[in-house]
């Protein structure tokens, strides 16, 4: 091949090529904006000029405690500006952040300290005494940084740990914080919920955070100053990167300790509120709220939603209360939302029934995502635009995860044949936009027919005596598999497994009803999630 | 040093590495809403379906006509389909894309043609007359390809050129286009005005363009859908990247093949324009439109202006007419805009004069610009943040070009030092906000002290007579160089170069004031900006 002209003496200088990274999201905010309000937490209003100042001191004060690039530092810690700070502090010394959801128990708190290797933990003090748990269990010996929220007020305390703002306080506000050497360099490490089984370190880099983080603001058209409330945990894929989103469209962080109906109504009211972000579970809560909490809002708020598709009396009651709801899609391994439900403006021209329908639909790939598409695992090609046939939902591009922490043999399976490979199963329809349909290990397997379990869950769900369902798999001699379903009630209701599998057998194909209906209790994980690995090793011991 | 674990069994892949380019921004948008309005032109009406469609067959037609990865197509077009399909279609097929400016006379275009080594051009009828005589000047021997806008009624055609339509519709719209192998390979060209005297072939690659093109619309709030009316030249640093910005955010361009009142207040009324651009002389044409061109607006519009600071004047009338105007600046090595005079809400409480002289200085760096200083040229260090020290406005960071083409003498020593130095003057506030005072070829070193020519020229300006002032050096025996001016007047207006210096001396410190002030009509650029390196050698000859 001869030359390409464009190749010579056009090389790479600093001048020219510089690491992304959103870090710099910070300092830009800062200094331009140094009066702005960068975070609300209670009687707590911090500017941009002091919230860089302190992550600078924050990440000063870990380097001068020996946290060098590729060191672990763990964060137990609610939605507070501690945990702003670490998502900057953190990084700008070259450490990897690496946030514990602050509902699991010790014994997984321990497996992910020691896995991550962490060499520093910072902790809420209210959750002093799980951590202290989980060091007991743990073979890592960590430093201990305490937190002492002013909001909190609870008991709990961890002995001899240092004080985090006296940690900050000794550090240099004019610290000159590390670039990253490559913007492929891990920013943070984030453990899956577990929903199917194993927890694995989901390592981001630089480079996608800082993509994500603009995607967030551009696939939602999110302007400058908006002010975001923090109904998502941060400890969830790094807050689906919106503590870096908000430094680059220079917003302001309502911070919340705990996700209640009265101070999110306060905060929506009082502070201005533009954004905020949860699963459809938030929406409940926020809609439900009574009516002495509830108040008037000058403006349309929105609500990014995900985790789970929106049911239709929520979408509704949502709009009434004043809130526009887009539906967002993702994991762990995307950085949080890479897919977006992507409204037309004549879809809500169309019936409540046939919006929630389309809103349903996780959709369609975000901006900084370079490809999203449904793949038959086994020849990878895509499946027909049909709606109906199922495939993987696969990703491909920048926002997919540098890989699984200490897990080569799984970040090359997931990653192999040049896509993420997510589990989640879906179809493609005519538009092109996706749907999830089930998890690859949730599908049920009958005679050599797949059947969906949530398209079982449905159909219980449309018998009003139900409350939740969850179908797993469960050993069939026959065919392999057949459906077991495990039920909650709604209150006050009552009805018998066979009158409910009669039900079944009016609204689904025969060989999908359930072959057995268990009334009890369903186990979640500490996100909420349903937890069918626990199901199916139930249904496996009362198969008949 | 002991090996980071983040960096072990993590390394890029297809899966979650790809290149960064615009181009997929075009693809996403047909995918999603392949039926919104991509492109207006006169009766035409575009959607992102055929807009996509046709920029593959485009990239189709031009790899069938022999285009490789780092072939050169020049495109001389005005705003029209055939120039945002060019920002698409040749980069598709990995060509580079060479804008050449509509007002340039053959020999330069003859230059440019020969330099770039371009292998087919791409023209619009009227420019056809122009660009046989650049090819009759041109060692190189292009395929022409003709293109006939409907729009374009008045005479001019190339002989035996291809048709370009025709030779659209020779391409395959399906034709899987070419992703860069890597995101530093070229996407365009563009030749510098020549203001100051020798135009470079600045080198744009894909990673800038698709972030320059998102910097857009992230430092400007650009909501989802924008309609942008093309009153900057697309030819001019790809349009400042605003044709791939649309495609980010499916909004709609409206084509302009002339920059004239009437059509602009049209579109503005009729199309529900939010966006549009242009040097200030775009703004004096809206705003002193004859009172039945002037339509009175239901929002209100954006206009981004670059080129110069927007005087005063102008600001006020263009508020009253429905414009929120914000002040950008860059060159054509910064891909257009990268310094974004970023507005504070609590400024708008000023008076109308303190928010001109705020509005005045060009700002703050753009979100994808990594670092913005001014700096001593010979020490390398930042200026004090006095408002008064001046030194060198320089750039560092994902947004400066690849470098200049075939010329690696001129690329090192733009980007020597780690930084790009853009050869404008300015000082640093003590908010951060830069302010340009001058091109450092253009001031004026009498007696050891620098004058800014931009000073004098404000002096004068001040004036009601003079119409444009520009002011050079000119040699002088004892001081070295003392300032000369030459001066347009406005109609009707009479006043004495005597007249004119006693003003100055009022004005100035002695010595600044010009030695000679000179009367005549000022030579420009295509682009319209002054040709200070013409008025310097004429400077000379009349020199006491
Ligand atoms: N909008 C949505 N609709 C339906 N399901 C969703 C939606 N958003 C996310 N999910 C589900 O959540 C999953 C991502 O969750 P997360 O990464 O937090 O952990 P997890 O996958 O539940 O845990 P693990 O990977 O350990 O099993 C997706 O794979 C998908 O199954
Ligand atoms: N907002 C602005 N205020 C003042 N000057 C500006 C502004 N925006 C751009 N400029 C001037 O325009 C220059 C960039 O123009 P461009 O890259 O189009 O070509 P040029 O610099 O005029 O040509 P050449 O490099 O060949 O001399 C800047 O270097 C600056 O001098
Ligand atoms: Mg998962
Ligand atoms: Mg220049």
């Amino acid at each position: 091949m001869t030359g390409n002209p464009y190749d010579i003496g056009l090389e790479r200088t600093p001048a020219n090529h510089q690491p992304l990274t959103p870090l710099g999201f910070l300092e830009r905010a800062a200094s331009v904006f140094p009066d702005h309000t960068a975070i609300v937490h209670g009687a707590l209003r911090r500017n941009y000029r002091d919230f860089y100042a302190r992550a600078r001191q924050l990440a000063s004060a870990l380097a001068a405690r020996g946290m060098r690039r590729g060191d672990t530092v763990s964060a137990m810690l609610a939605n507070t500006p501690a945990m702003l700070e670490c998502h900057y502090g953190v990084p700008m010394c070259g450490a990897v952040l690496h946030s514990i959801n602050t509902r699991l128990d010790a014994a997984i708190i321990a497996f992910q300290l020691d896995h991550a290797m962490a060499k520093i933990v910072i902790v809420d003090r209210e959750f002093a005494p799980l951590m202290n748990e989980a060091l007991a269990l743990a073979e890592v010996t960590p430093q201990v940084i305490q937190y002492d929220d002013p909001e909190y007020t609870g008991p709990g305390a961890i002995d001899g740990a240092e004080d985090y703002d006296a940690l900050v306080a000794s550090g240099d506000p004019e610290f000159a914080w590390l670039v990253p050497e490559d913007e492929w360099d891990a920013i943070s490490i984030n453990y899956t919920s577990g929903t199917t089984g194993d927890p694995k370190g989901v390592v981001s880099h630089h480079r996608g955070a800082y993509l994500l983080a603009q995607g967030n603001a551009l696939t939602t058209s999110m302007a400058k100053h908006s002010v975001y409330l923090w109904t998502l945990p941060m400890f969830h894929c790094n807050g689906w990167c919106f503590p870096w989103t908000l430094s680059a469209i220079a917003g302001t962080h309502v911070c919340l300790r705990q996700v209640r109906s009265e101070p999110i109504w306060r905060a929506l009211a009082e502070e201005g509120v533009t954004h905020l972000c949860g699963a459809p579970i938030v929406m409940s809560l926020i809609e439900s709220a009574p009516a002495e909490e509830k108040r008037a809002l000058d403006r349309r708020v929105q609500f990014f939603t995900a985790a789970a598709p929106p049911p239709e009396s929520l979408l509704a009651s949502m709009d009434a209360a004043g809130f526009d709801v887009t539906h967002l899609y993702g994991l762990t391994e995307t950085y949080g939302p890479a897919v977006v439900n992507e409204w037309h403006g004549d879809w809500s021209d169309l019936s409540a029934g046939e919006q929630a329908r389309l809103k349903a639909r996780q959709g369609v790939r975000y901006l900084p995502l370079e490809q999203l598409d449904v793949l038959d695992p086994e020849t990878m090609q895509p499946v027909p635009r049909d709606g109906e046939t199922m495939g993987e939902v696969m990703f491909r591009g920048n926002v997919v995860m540098k890989g699984y922490f200490r897990n080569p043999e799984a970040t090359q399976k997931a990653l192999s044949g040049g896509w993420f490979h997510s589990g989640d199963l879906g179809v493609v329809h005519p538009d092109g936009y996706i749907q999830l349909k089930d998890r690859s290990k949730d599908v049920i397997i009958s005679g050599g027919e797949n059947i969906s379990s949530i398209e079982v869950e449905e159909a219980l769900y449309r018998h009003a005596a139900v409350a939740v369902a969850a179908v797993v798999a469960m050993p069939h001699e026959k065919w392999g598999e057949t459906p077991c379903a495990f039920v909650e009630l709604n209150a006050g209701q009552d009805i018998d497994e066979t009158t409910l599998r009669m039900w079944c057998r009016d609204h689904l194909a025969p060989y999908k009803v359930p072959g057995r209906i268990v009334f009890d209790t369903i186990p979640r994980t500490s996100t909420g999630k349903i937890q069918k690995f626990a199901l199916r090793e139930r249904a496996a011991t009362i198969a008949p």
